[in-house]
């Protein structure tokens, strides 16, 4: 079942703004909640109301959540995201004001009240996983959380760990095993959808200040790395349009998060899914009769680049000349 | 350069009877030494032995190792092997003796002593890694060590790890930051190479005592799990024909050791290799400039199916009639 | 500098009532909040509540903050207290109300805009942790937090671990790290404090209910264990009396979060303390230069139960016939 | 009961030096085993020699066993005993050599041949566990183990460690898990043995040359800390008179291998031990039903410092003039 109401948890950063910009032109958004993760919870919480001001939409309320991990030192990704969290974009102190209700309680909140709310999850799970904890009865209200985080493979913060889980992965772990349903975006779909110069030339033909913004944010991240993969934009993608996810699997995740080498990994057990072929690697069922556990998750596996970008260059139209 | 003569660490065990019956014809083996693993020593001592007498080569010396890992209890794999390591074979007790000499000990007097003979190790680490640690000047005397052990991705023993590391992570560690050059054929490889039924009749088609065990062996296998990957037979004719690998890659591996969820997990670095295209998943050098340690594995990529099965045969048709 | 207004933190619990008891006829008590420990939240929250009916002060707020510690599952020490927290008394639901005010939302609000409170905190310290996790700024706030909790050298919950420290030693660590001046009184002080039938006689002779309550509570205890070492009401004693403690040190405590064997641990740092003659333990300053960290606790080592005892009994006769 | 044959391994070191000369003056020693610990292997084996030479028993035979612990890096005490290990003892290279076999090899055939023979450990325990490891049965031929190492409650290499359980926690935990009897004499008894700059007068006044360099290295101890716990000497001594031991007590002891601030310690269970009076603490049996596991370990408590004195001047006098 589709949501068109949600509640975004987020730490923009470029590829958050791009998402925050999508939901906000195709979803019912009932709030922004901000999380440090990125870069910090003061940059982070100041970014999500300038996108309000931006879409023109500062009737959806914007809260501060979390600053730090539950546990030990943030991690930041501001050689990536820049210092402010949106590259080297000039950003004007926004007119529009925090909520004074911590992000917290009103997750808690806005969940235990209404129904049919979808999570989307799209940095560090710190404020996710503290509205758990302080509201136990949030894990049967919440009918869903939609993630960006975790691999299937690989990793970017270290070998096998991905940003968003490693920068807290206490609060990954909590939410991993709450029994909510999970759908996981994590880093081998989204490396599924690089963006680059091409497609800041698409973004500025489109017209409109939103757009560009977009093509500024693009341009400083291809830049820098030659590419953007849109995570978070690719995540919610999978909201608005279930069919950019061209195939999903049901997948037992655990968070590690006591490893030397391992922490902040979401270790997937692929077991059941091994089969013969490496080409057709994940595409038989029951290799060995493994013991594995119950899948928790559905995590994305193929993406539809180009069924993405018409989504998102259609939405930036919508945004008017 | 490919080496001659070689020594063989192993836990025999089904797959490294067929490794075994395949160097003892095509290299110049100076020893064979037991370690516990798949099974308990006192089987995989004995069966060393059982396959010198089946192949007529009871002049290569059997020597016995570790039975247990450095730290805490065995773990066994006779759900796979059956209890004495051999399937349903009834195995004669060989006539053929034990040195005396401790199997570390042989280990060391021998890489000590000789140059240019390779390490080939195809069970859990443990008589390496000690004969490491007993003798700190015989890292620099291993010219290389052939291990079947570990995976790029994927794993067996649990979701990340592969039954010979998870058997001994310490020892593993150990033996991955000796600084000695590792050729690591893991699962991800041994995945490419299923056997099944059909070559169970192939096998006994070659009409010879030892191909009648060998097919014997993979038609237990068969029986239980629909196929074997013959693990340990497809990494050592990695050392007798060079092209049954057709890819392989450096990378930087860490064994993990402590994790709740990843102990014995071999943690590759595949980032600078990671794509834009999952089709060409690691194909691409540099994707960001990871700051990741320098390669100290070659790792088994691709894997030529056909020709190890022509090789293995023509092995066994030269065991005579 | 004694102050006289306090925030009391507890898990009420046999000795946790000892010490409302003793805080509200003595101090000024700003508010007590709830927390999950000796048992539930939902007894240690009615417990607390009842304890001011008792009195007859329920004027003073009574808040629930957390149940569960931040990882894990929660440990009880119902065979200590029984199932609901106080022994075998017989408790009538409170008429009294929680506040709907979050516990932690309370310790927030109170910290931030009060100056000269001190706060106790005599339970799991799951709820100070998280207050300090929620605003950032609480840590510079609080003038102090008296702690029973950890211990000298010893253990309860584990050989080395104390229960409130065990029960969540992730909330442990992040307070001990704060920087707020901390005072504790752990298991080696508790331990100079045994009470049993006889102090049962004594209570019993004030003869009004809140002094038979204590009786009961006490006796239920000494009949199961022989005595009890009322180990919160000798902690607030500290506040009311500092001569109650003869003898502290300071001294780095580091908790224990990750051990095989001493999770919860307080690793005390005694090194510049160990003389030479073992009767004089502790009492010799550097004996070899241990480039130790700076203390941040100040810690009870020798309690005056007499002293402590007269003040219990004048407090339960001001509670009159 | 006492036995008077022994195999001392050990990492001379001053103490260990002392306790040499203890040994061989008082008991039978079959053989030194050499391992890296105070200082390297290199100097500790050398100084075993010297002190035969010194002694005039060159017919001991020494052995070198192990330099590195079982995992990670060594930890050396050269701060304490001098990079060479005899403080600023000019040694002259020995004439006496190594035996050729390794020293944990001596240990294995030692007590798989001969019964009665205390095994006597004052360093790291690297040989030891080693030995237990490489011959499954030789844990049933050890009568007794004597330990210098670990502690009571305290440390000296970290807060709660001591040097030579920090030295190679590993080794430590599986000779504590063995089952072999063992008795520990800890830090907590070598701290009742302090000697200093009157002992060293005394020490000169024997008048012989192994009290002339005993009082040579005591010197440089005494004037580098104050005084000397001469460790090693006042556990051998344990066997030589078992009355120097006033007090001992059987105690459960683990040894933890994982904590971030408790890795090396010897956690002892204390707990039916701990009573009402600190004055008397250990002395009351069973406080509560701790569901503690079975005492492994024989732990000496209180130690007869004069006599201990008395006994080692004795020695070295029948060293003669």
């Amino acid at each position: 079942m589709q949501r068109n109401r949600i509640v975004i948890d987020c730490d923009p950063g470029i590829d958050d703004t791009f998402a925050l910009i999508l939901c906000i032109k195709k979803l019912d958004v009932a709030g922004i909640v901000a999380v440090g993760g990125n870069t910090g919870l003061q940059f982070t919480s100041r970014n999500a109301r300038y996108v309000t001001e931006l879409t023109g939409r500062t009737d959806i309320p914007v809260y501060a959540g979390y600053d730090q991990p539950m546990l030990g030192n943030a991690v930041r990704a501001e050689y990536v995201h820049g210092v402010g969290g949106l590259g080297d974009l000039d950003i004007p102190e926004p007119k529009k004001q925090l909520e004074n209700e911590h992000g917290v309680d009103f997750l808690i909140r806005t969940f235990m009240n209404e129904n049919d709310v979808s999570l989307v999850a799209i940095g560090p799970l710190t404020n996710v996983a503290q509205a758990l904890l302080k509201e136990p009865e949030l894990k049967k209200r919440i009918p869903e959380i939609l993630i960006m985080g975790g691999a299937a493979f690989c990793g970017n913060q270290s070998p096998v760990a991905e940003f968003n889980i490693a920068a807290d992965p206490e609060a990954a772990k909590i939410v991993m095993e709450s029994g909510i349903p999970i759908r996981m975006f994590g880093l081998n779909a989204t490396r599924q959808n690089w963006m680059g110069e091409e497609q800041v030339k698409e973004l500025r033909a489109v017209g409109n200040k939103v757009a560009d913004v977009c093509a500024d944010l693009l341009s400083f991240a291809a830049k820098m790395y030659g590419h953007s993969e849109l995570c978070d934009a690719s995540t919610v993608s999978w909201l608005i349009d279930p069919a950019v996810v061209k195939k999903s699997l049901m997948v037992h995740i655990d968070v590690e998060t006591k490893g030397e080498f391992t922490r902040g990994m979401t270790v997937c057990d692929w077991r059941k899914y091994m089969g013969e072929d490496p080409k057709e690697d994940l595409s038989h069922e029951k290799q060995v009769d493994a013991d594995g556990k119950e899948p928790n998750v559905e995590m994305a596996m193929e993406f539809d680049k180009n069924r993405f970008w018409e989504l998102l260059v259609e939405a930036l139209k919508e945004y008017g000349k």
